[in-house]
């Protein structure tokens, strides 16, 4: 078999078989195929695409490039929860607790990363003394016993995504749909997890910027789930503007302790319950989304879902006082109002100047060396469709600095006021399963 | 200028800036741009493809990436020629006197290469004490003197080409028509001719198979050289099987010689006029294509077409006797008929496999170190449209080898034999200017 002819018969529109999938995959991880070879590959299918069984084989060589997480030391179905990401995004922190209260297993396996913020870990970190490295017997131990761990990604998960995703990214093929999804898709799989529910965002702030283009990625993705035996639903939320209120660290954790103990924001209370019903339904412990959902809501009005997350704080070595006074949570001195120049609605907030502001102030790492700021961020004062008077807040900076000129100057564009009245942007557009 | 967006421009089905395409081609030369990110651009350009003025400018662009070669110190229009490649293409060593007979200044430079026989070079060198090295002063004393010298290719010409096309050779991106059409363009442009014709070979032993895209790959390098100021004329001509009877090194010497004598074999003569007539056109020497035709085609009849192949080879210490008894050339000890096994008319002629067997014999390289054997060759004695006879010779093959099977069966499976009668290929199908 030659790499050559693989790139011919992708270029030529042409089916590949599982073996010229796999001697790609592992001819391209040892180094035996060389990255010119797979830069033109990979271009070819930017434009030939491919079938869902090639795309599905295309992950699980990436998963068979490394290491797997074994998670069969945990009772029960485990429901991962994957999202395509975007600003103010805490679901996470919201529906491990959910889900764990009422009996299901959260093993939750997360990263630092790069971005606006910072990743789940670092949020997490907000919290004085909790842990997140620990031995894998220890991780199994707490989600048998609590239901619910968070810990740090350890081992070489899909090596072959690693590299090529590197490679692609300057070369021009980041953009394809099966390359995103089996990127996504080989990463999740590798992690243990049985079933999977992705959240798929749309919208101004989204790597997908049209509900058609987040469908697709979202179909793509459950396809190469059900092809590989992992039973997936996408949901396709709306990201034209941040997620909740908060953007930040500490921010962010103290958003979604507030949900948990039962107050409501409402597009992300509502999309917190949406995403744990689908892992509660595909962990089979109810039998109907509606049965899952009442149970999980039931389970804020009586404080377990609240409880589950002061568990998990206390089991990993966190201070748990900080999420029953949030006041304690780190918080920088100064903060600063962002006000509207004029009367009107507010028609826009484009997400990802919020999330390069909240990165101004300290909240995110733009390189890997980056210290994250904990107790800086932005509380949003103002949602699309909320009327706003001349000199009314529109946010609220946290930050270090008496005057973040840059961070208030990202806001101001972030913003578009209109003198119409405007509705409030649909949350969920549709469920993919 | 980032390498990346330019990439992504023409994955999208922009037309590039002569800067962009520039940056790219000086870029790569000089090892700044990776060949990750060269093969990535080119499978993009092998989907988006290039406008005229995009293909002519990256052709200029690999032009100027190396020397060039100044030929103004020869007297009037320098004319050149260069065929797509066939199999027992001899067409030079008839263009050439040809050309030089009537007055025009023919400077031609060629390469050894491989292939399944020699390069022009090798094929020169069958006349014994031939030099095809020699200074750039002696070389255009001798086109001024006797209007013909043929030299070996020196200089670091379109460096930017050659390694691009070692890329494209390895990642599935050849088959693209701009980048084969500058490929070509680039060098012959960096040769220092004012005008060229092209020969575009169309059919089964053509790079090009079908009479379609030959004629779409013709208007690519006639549209460069115009871009270019350089006066381009195509010729669309027939490859359904070997050009004339002779396949060979000293062969196809042999072949060139009978027809500058006035032997008709019927499809090389006409082609060679007519190519000849072109570059006659083109050097300005004639008004019309006709006043050309008739000056050359006299020319063969007045013996000073043979004579101006004589005095090349004087000029350039080969002996000439060789030439005036085509006996005294190099030939191997044996000759081996291949048969016919059934009577009928020959219906196709594979030029590859006839290219190959003649490899197989020692006329070409398969490698940069085999050394030509300039004694060993084909000669076809059945033609497309020729009746045959069961046990009638097809081929005579001269061989170093009494018993060279690999090439007999090579021969055999090149001729198809029909019960029906066939006519003659068309020879030329198309002139493009």
């Amino acid at each position: 078999m030659r790499m050559y002819d693989i790139i011919v018969k992708k270029r030529d529109g042409g089916e590949l078989t599982k073996e010229e999938i796999e001697f790609f995959v592992e001819g391209y991880t040892k180094g035996e195929i060389p990255d010119y070879q797979a830069s033109a590959f990979t271009m070819a299918i930017y434009f030939q695409g491919m079938t869902a069984e090639e795309t599905a084989t295309l992950t699980q060589a990436m998963v068979d490039s490394g290491e797997t997480i074994d998670l069969s030391a945990i009772e029960g179905k485990k429901v991962d929860k994957h999202s395509t990401g975007g600003v103010g995004d805490k679901v996470t922190f919201i529906v491990g607790p959910l889900v764990a209260s009422v009996g299901i297993p959260v093993a939750k396996m997360s990263g630092r990363g790069l971005g606006h913020t910072g990743g789940t870990l670092d949020k997490l970190e907000s919290i004085k003394g909790l842990e997140i490295e620990m031995t894998k017997e220890k991780f199994i131990e707490n989600v048998n016993t609590h239901k619910l761990a968070v810990a740090g990604q350890t081992g070489n998960l899909a090596p072959a995504d690693k590299k090529l995703y590197a490679l692609r990214d300057v070369t021009g093929t980041v953009n394809s749909l099966p390359l995103i999804a089996g990127s996504i898709m080989s990463k999740k799989i590798a992690s243990g997890a049985d079933s999977i529910v992705l959240d798929v965002k749309t919208g101004s702030g989204a790597f997908m910027k049209t509900l058609e283009d987040s469908e697709a990625l979202a179909r793509e993705m459950v396809n190469i789930g059900n092809n590989l035996g992992r039973n997936t639903v996408a949901v396709i939320s709306d990201m034209n503007q941040p997620l909740g209120y908060e953007v930040g660290n500490a921010n962010e954790i103290k958003e979604a302790a507030e949900i948990l103990q039962g107050k409501n924001v409402e597009d992300l209370r509502l999309l917190s319950l949406e995403i744990a019903s689908h892992m509660a339904v595909l962990a089979e412990k109810f039998s109907t989304y509606e049965e899952a959902y009442e149970a999980i809501e039931a389970n804020i009005e009586n404080g377990k879902a609240f409880q589950s997350l002061r568990t998990l704080i206390e089991a990993q070595g966190g201070d748990v006082s900080m999420i029953d006074d949030l006041d304690r949570l780190p918080k920088a001195a100064h903060e600063i109002e962002v006000t509207a120049d004029q009367d009107g609605f507010v028609s826009a907030i484009d997400a990802e100047s919020i999330g390069i502001a909240a990165m101004y102030l300290g909240a995110g790492r733009a390189t890997k060396d980056d210290e994250i700021n904990h107790g800086v961020g932005i509380s949003l004062k103002k949602k699309i469709g909320d009327p706003v008077k001349a000199g009314e807040a529109l946010v609220v900076l946290t930050s270090d600095d008496e005057q973040p000129t840059d961070s208030i100057q990202k806001v101001k564009e972030a913003y578009t006021i209109s003198g119409e009245k405007v509705e409030k942007p649909t949350l969920i557009h549709n469920i993919i399963k």
